[in-house]
């Protein structure tokens, strides 16, 4: 079946991208506090669109937000486009809400072509995602309605109030029994497809003038977030090197040792990316001084586990060598991390399928950063993600996208989304 | 002529360790204020001493405090045996301190021998050497004895109080318009020698197991206070290498590059100290970025000129390198640093001589840090140090000196000052 020339309202999109800033300019930057005031608006802003538009419209027991385009069979499991609309604080206007805005975007292009798609599509909005900023854990929002969210999570506090996400929940008029009693809105059964719109946040589209990216996949991670080395403060004039137990010497060389690994490994054909995120002498030093204590904090991440592993295999043999040689000792605290979830091999494809169609140049690539469509992979449902390129990163007032990339990426949804729900033009 | 058997009187040494304790200690450590409370009370425990052992007692305009035991002849050069009697707060009870008692030990041994110098010995208590803790510029109380202090620096601040160094001088009853009219006590005309006792401060003795070292010289330094390495703080995940400006592991890579060239020229026969005293990624640095500033303090120390050059040169053969691979820029400061002083070769055999003579275990070595001793180099007075071994370093609490070390160091003093003063016993 040939599929007609559905093109995505992306003019629907750049009014409500203003209408968000306009209401969540914090004076500096963006501020959408998840399950606060930020958040808040921006529901309310997209689910009034998503009246207009006459999409049906409900909320799940924790508060993500379902605007549905009805499909030709209701019982047929459906396709969500979706992202979050919470930001960090003071950060930019496109980092979660694009994907959202993407999703109203599709649906109404599909609408006013009146395309009937075979099962329902729909638009989600997700509660919650900037976990650096509110709540310490990954997900809650995405994670609670798969069911997939642990009821203890819902005591993890958020960092400005230092409430709960029950409590929160309780706030906004939903749900947190739904979680302690191991309910779930979403699942393989009653879902077919996952696909998120996001920024990159990354520069890689930028520096190769793609305005499109097609996510393989959300690496997993290996993580030291408070390490440390423990030498001896000695004076810097009077300690011969044999007598030192210097703690930043100790670190500089075990950070360009695994700087060092990362680059073979590079050159081997793996993808990964190891970052010293913070490295430092602490307060107790000062010039005369040989530093008796450093910090660090290490984030290794890659698609493939064992390309993390590979990196802290060599960080396990560099330490005995290290410590012996400068007299110090490694304290590497609790590992944390995450597993990689890849995307669908039948989305990409799909994505990729649909780009080539439209003749939009685009890339495979990694994400960066984590996202909801990790929890959906995670819960066994096919997941995809397009990234948008876009300027000055992401988490910052400076974040930008320009609207024709965004309009390319939702060109790709449009027809990805025609292709999988097979509709036919009234 | 053979020297009578003199031995130093030890015991009024220890006595005043035990009353200045017991004056200065401030509840943690031992805090004596340059020109403030803890000063003036050594000084006062210090003049009545030698007051009790009928020394001639008199002060220079700028507070530094001289107490001689006449010699044959008054027109001739003395001999000066001297330290500080400051301390850094929460110091320990040796620093400086064993220097000065040290010179009360030799001319009390020397007077109850009834041993008459043919020249002046004059025990000197000097001002204001804590450079690092009370007014940030070198040997003040010694410069200005020396008429090497500059009128400029009697505006140096001190640092708790935020006063000037002058002010403090007028208010402790001196006279900083000696040094405004360029005035000056000491100088090669009335000086043949000056000699100081001080604790090593470093381990190498305590680990030799040797009491006594015979210093060389007071290494120079070529030092880096504010440098800093700026890149660009981006997202680790979404960062690929290739677009990274890390400027963590730049200034890591330049930390382990400089250890290694230490290490070399070390191979080579070079001796020095090279030591990143702070080394660290600033507060803006974070999980999941990468560091976008990094900063560092290097000092590097060597009685050779040349070696500090051959590590500077180094340093800025690797900088360029680093900075064009990981995209930063390095911005290094003022350099700021000091001259090598070296010991006068004449007292440092002399000094070894005396050793050999008494059989007591002592070494050849450098100085870590500064003392008063250099000012006196600078002066172009014949000038030596001897180090007492000494537990758990300076400049805290845990100070510790074990008073047969000093004992050592006081006879090899009272043996070379004999010698130099070729006196007859009575």
């Amino acid at each position: 079946m040939t599929l007609p020339n559905l093109t995505p309202d992306v003019d629907l999109a750049a009014a409500l991208f203003d209408a968000l800033r306009a209401k969540t300019f914090d004076g500096t930057g963006i501020t959408r506090e998840a399950f606060g005031p930020g958040e808040r608006i921006a529901h309310a802003l997209v689910r009034d669109a998503a009246e207009r538009l006459g999409l049906e419209i409900g909320n799940d027991a924790v508060g993500n937000l379902y605007m549905t385009l009805p499909g030709a069979d209701r019982a047929a499991k459906r396709v969500i486009l979706g992202s979050h609309l919470d930001s960090v604080r003071q950060g930019g206007n496109f980092d979660g809400a694009a994907g959202v805005l993407a999703g109203l975007a599709v649906v109404s292009g599909l609408k006013r072509a009146g395309f009937q798609p075979a099962r329902d599509v729909t638009v989600m909005a997700i509660r919650a995602e900037e976990a650096g900023a509110w709540f310490p854990t990954s997900y809650p929002g995405s994670r609670a309605a798969l069911g997939t969210l642990k009821p203890e999570e819902l005591q993890t506090r958020r960092m400005d109030s230092d409430r709960t996400l029950a409590e929160h929940m309780r706030e906004e008029g939903f749900d947190p029994g739904f979680v302690e009693r191991g309910e779930h809105a979403l699942s393989r059964d009653n879902l077919a497809a996952f696909l998120e719109v996001h920024i990159e946040q990354g520069p890689v589209l930028d520096a190769e003038r793609i305005p499109v990216g097609i996510v393989t996949g959300i690496p997993g991670s290996r993580r030291l977030r408070a390490a440390r080395v423990l030498g001896e403060y000695n004076h810097s004039g009077g300690t011969p090197r044999k007598y030192r137990r210097d703690a930043a010497i100790a670190l500089a060389e075990l950070a360009v040792g695994l700087d060092e690994a990362w680059c073979r490994l590079e050159a081997q054909g793996h993808v990964l990316v190891c970052t010293f995120c913070t490295l430092a002498t602490t307060a107790e030093a000062g010039f005369t001084k040989i530093p008796g204590e450093a910090t660090f904090q290490l984030d290794v991440r890659s698609e493939s586990p064992h390309a993390c592993d590979l990196i802290f295999e060599r960080l396990h043999d560099l330490v005995p060598g290290i410590e012996s040689r400068r007299g110090v000792r490694f304290e590497l605290g609790v590992e944390s991390g995450s597993r990689a979830s890849p995307m669908s091999a039948e989305i990409v494809a799909g994505l990729q399928r649909a780009a080539q169609g439209l003749g939009i140049r685009h890339r495979l690539m990694a994400s960066g950063g984590g996202h909801d469509a990790a929890a959906f992979a995670q819960a066994g449902i096919p997941a995809g993600m397009l990234f948008v390129r876009n300027q000055n990163g992401s988490h910052n007032p400076k974040e930008d996208m320009r609207i024709e990339d965004f309009a390319a990426a939702c060109s790709v949804a449009t027809r990805f989304v025609a292709e999988m729900t097979q509709g036919v033009a009234a």
